[in-house]
This record gives C-alpha cells, structure tokens and sequence, in this order.
C-alpha cells in the first residue's frame, strides 16, 4: 500500500484507515466524479482548470461541494507535503456520500459528500503504446458522462483488459456509430494524411484538460475518425492530464513513429 | 442510518463502522457487482439464482470470489438475523477490492475482493407508477455491462433523476437505437394489440431473475420495441426482483389499468 497519507473531507488519514461506509453511493452506484492531477513537489498543475471541472462535472450529478478551492488546494499541498514525491499523481474524489436510504434517488439524498484526495508516485517516462481497438464494448457517446469524468469506468476498465489480454498496453474505444472515441484513460491525436486529428467531444471523446492546450499548441483538426481513418495513421499519441504517451502500433500495424509529436515538457509546463 | 448492522468479508459490523478504503477499486473506478434480494424474514428469495448470477457477472469483469455460496448464504442469514424485518431487501455487493497501485488493469491486481451484504426494510405495496421516457442519456446496449448488474449506475441515475426533476416517478431508457431497453432499476413489459412484449436483452434489458419467470409465467413476446410503440401500450409493468410495479402512464398518457397484470403474489412465491 502506498506511504503516503491520503485527504479526506479536510483532515489527513493514514492510508491504510477504512475510511468510506458500505452505504456511500460512490460506492454502491458510480455516483460520484474525480479529477486525476499531475504535481511537482507540492505544486499542482492545471489546479484551477481541474477544479473548476470537479465543479462543472459535480454538478452534472447534482453533487454539492461544500469545501472551497482553497481549503481543497490546502488539503492538497499538506498530502503533497507528506508524501514527498518529485513527481506524483493526485486524484481527487467526490461521491454523494453515505445514502441513509436505498434506491437510487431516495427522497432525502445525503447532505455529507465524500470528498478525498489520494497521491501516488508518477513514473514520467513513457514507453510507446501497442494498441488495440476494442472489439468487446463501446464508448456511449449519447450519455452525459461520456463528458465528465464520472466513476463509471466498468467499460474501460473491460477494454484495457481485452488490451492485456491480446498481449497490447492499451485499447483504442469507438462510439455507437462505430468511429473513434477516446483510448480507457486519454484523448487520442492521429496524424492522417499530413493533419492532426482527434475526435470531437460529440464523438464521446472527454473535454481533456491536456487535449484543450494540445488544441492551441498543434494544428489539429477535431473531427470524426473512422476504422478506415485509423488504417491510415502515420504517427499518433494518446494525452491526458498526466502524460504524453506515443502509439507504436494499432492492430498490429506499427506507426512511423515519434515523428512531429508534440513535446511532453512543452505541455506540462505550460499553463 | 438504517440499525441493522452489515456483513463483509465474513463478519457482521455495525452499520456505522466505515469498511472501504480510499482505494477499493468498487469506489474509485466502479470495479464490481451487486445483487438485490428480497427476504421474508431470514429466508432469502431465490438465493441460489441470485449467487449464481453474481459469481456470473464476476466472471465478467474477472474478480475471484474465495467465500462459498454457504458461507455468503450463512452470513446473510445471520444478517438478516440481526435486522429482525419481516420484509427486507438484500443488497450484496462485490468489488475487485482495495488496489495497491493506480492505473485500470495494473500489473498485479487486488487478491482480497470485497464482499459485503447490507439489508433495508422493504415496502411491498406499490403504487402505479408515472413514467418518462427518458432524453438525456441512454442505455449503451454493446456493453457486457448491460447484462450483469455492475456498480455502474450513473446513467441510470441519470435518467432516475430526469424524471424526478419532471415530476414522475421513473424513466424508461432507449438504446442506441433508440429502442425501448428498461427501466432505471427493473424490466419492463407491455401490452401492446393484446400482447405482452418485453426487450430482448440484446437491446439492453437485463437479464433479470423476475423477468426470467415472468417469460414463463406470461405468453410474452421478446423483441423490439420503439418510441412508437411505445405510444400504443394499453397496460404495463416494471419487475425487478423486488417487486412488480403497473406503470400509470407514460409521458403522460395514462394506460388502461393493471387489467391482466401477474399477481405480485404468484410472482414472489414462486421459486
């Protein structure tokens, strides 16, 4: 188990304390959201931008959050603080809380949100990813979680495993229409003919915090991408808040390579 | 907070008690699989059904469970036991467990499942029930999630709330293609020229333990049906393994009456 502490409705725990009833319908129904943070030392990036999206995706679930940004943020830098790491991710996590009441949608919904921060150690090199498409679920492009980031990761938790089932590191997502989606946990840019392209947010692609600064940095196109789109890719890579990971292969097929991909320390520097 | 305590992993605890870490994977990323189970005082209504499907649905998203169907069934006894209610609803739930390193499908995965049953009294006389269709989310029916009853809930809280919002009771939710596929939290029939139809599960509906026997019970139909059929049901009902509820109206046209609903009795006795 991880050392260091975790933050938990604004006191720090040991990592190891029970800290969530059986009833917190996080828990018990997906209903809650979370943000995953990249941080140097105790300093955060993007700390505004991500919880003003807690905020935005929270209130898509009708969640309160009682606590201010700066009581989070201190909360933050005190677990930062405590664990110490150069580079860790950060994930902050909010439920509905303890239901007193079964059923989803009980006539008095719990007034006490759980709402926590945890912190692992972030390996920053990565390695460049063989893909696949997923072939056993899809991305529902038409549901308004598609656009927050919600619990309910059961579907990309089931097309990661048929990744590392088919010997890959990670599964490329389509919607119902059966287009491009997203990969299980980061937008994905795919050089096709000369252009840089990455599926709209209606195509079930999450608003990524590193995806809207890649928008202003590259020249990219958002767009609808196809299975006949992708056997085209020349050069590709996969963001999200943490890092810039470059695809090697799709299906099998290798891409050219690291060739104009965008600089992980231009974006993680930047603000 | 309900007074009868809760079972997990093997030993009742107090309702109170907090049970779950900050990184039980059920929590953060909606890794697990529930059942609900109706009891008349200590005597679990189709129990073997009901363990048979969670060890099922478990396998889906490949989470071992080490405890025997006995032990579970002796726990919830004991359970059911301390609550003392003469009707109550069973709620077992199984998540991959607590994980010792971030990520979706980390190269070593939790071995210790969490495994926990809560009970709630229940309320057996239902009222009809008035229905929206619901328009801001759907059922994503090319999911494997759509036949196990996975912690993944948010879509229907989604709609659950859409139609509390609209002044009704509950909503019926479409696939993606725009076919009936359930209810929030149960199966739908209707009867529409005379005869009884339900979803088939390919379009989203869940293979429920009630339907099941409803299939055997009725002359029912099992195939597709759209908005516009919808439109000309004259009777119908949810079932879950709860209860059977007749449906008042939908969007706000009323129906005929619970003339030639199943009798929740013959239902609910029936093994």
């Amino acid at each position: 188990m991880n050392a260091a502490p975790i933050w938990i409705n604004g006191r720090l725990a040991s990592t190891a304390e029970l800290v969530i009833t059986a009833f917190d319908r996080g828990f018990t129904l997906g209903d809650g959201v979370f943000e995953t943070i990249r941080a140097h030392g105790i300093r955060c990036l993007w700390l505004e931008d991500h919880l003003a999206r807690l905020r935005k995706a929270a209130s898509v679930l009708a969640i309160p959050i009682a606590l201010s940004d700066t009581i989070i943020a201190d909360g933050i830098a005190d677990l930062l603080g405590a664990a110490a790491y150069e580079e860790s991710a950060v994930r902050l996590t909010l439920s509905r809380g303890p239901s007193e009441r079964r059923g989803l949608w009980p006539p008095s919904l719990p007034s006490t949100p759980t709402l926590l921060a945890t912190v692992a150690k972030l390996a920053t090199a990565s390695t460049p990813l063989r893909m696949l498409i997923s072939r056993q679920t899809i991305r529902n492009e038409r549901s308004p979680l598609c656009r927050i980031k919600s619990l309910n990761y059961g579907d990309n938790l089931l097309a990661r495993r048929e990744a590392i089932e088919g010997h890959m590191d990670d599964a490329l997502m389509l919607n119902s229409a059966g287009r491009l989606a997203c990969a299980t946990v980061a937008n994905v840019f795919l050089k096709i003919d000369g252009r840089w392209r990455t599926p709209t947010t209606s195509e079930g692609a999450l608003p990524g915090l590193a995806r809207h600064r890649l928008l202003r940095i590259l020249d990219v196109d958002e767009t609808t991408i196809t299975p006949f789109n992708i056997a085209q890719v020349s050069v590709g890579f996969l963001s999200n808040s943490l890092s810039i990971s470059p695809i090697h292969d799709i299906d099998g097929r290798s891409l050219d390579g690291a060739d104009g991909l965008p600089a992980s320390t231009d974006l993680f520097r930047s603000q």
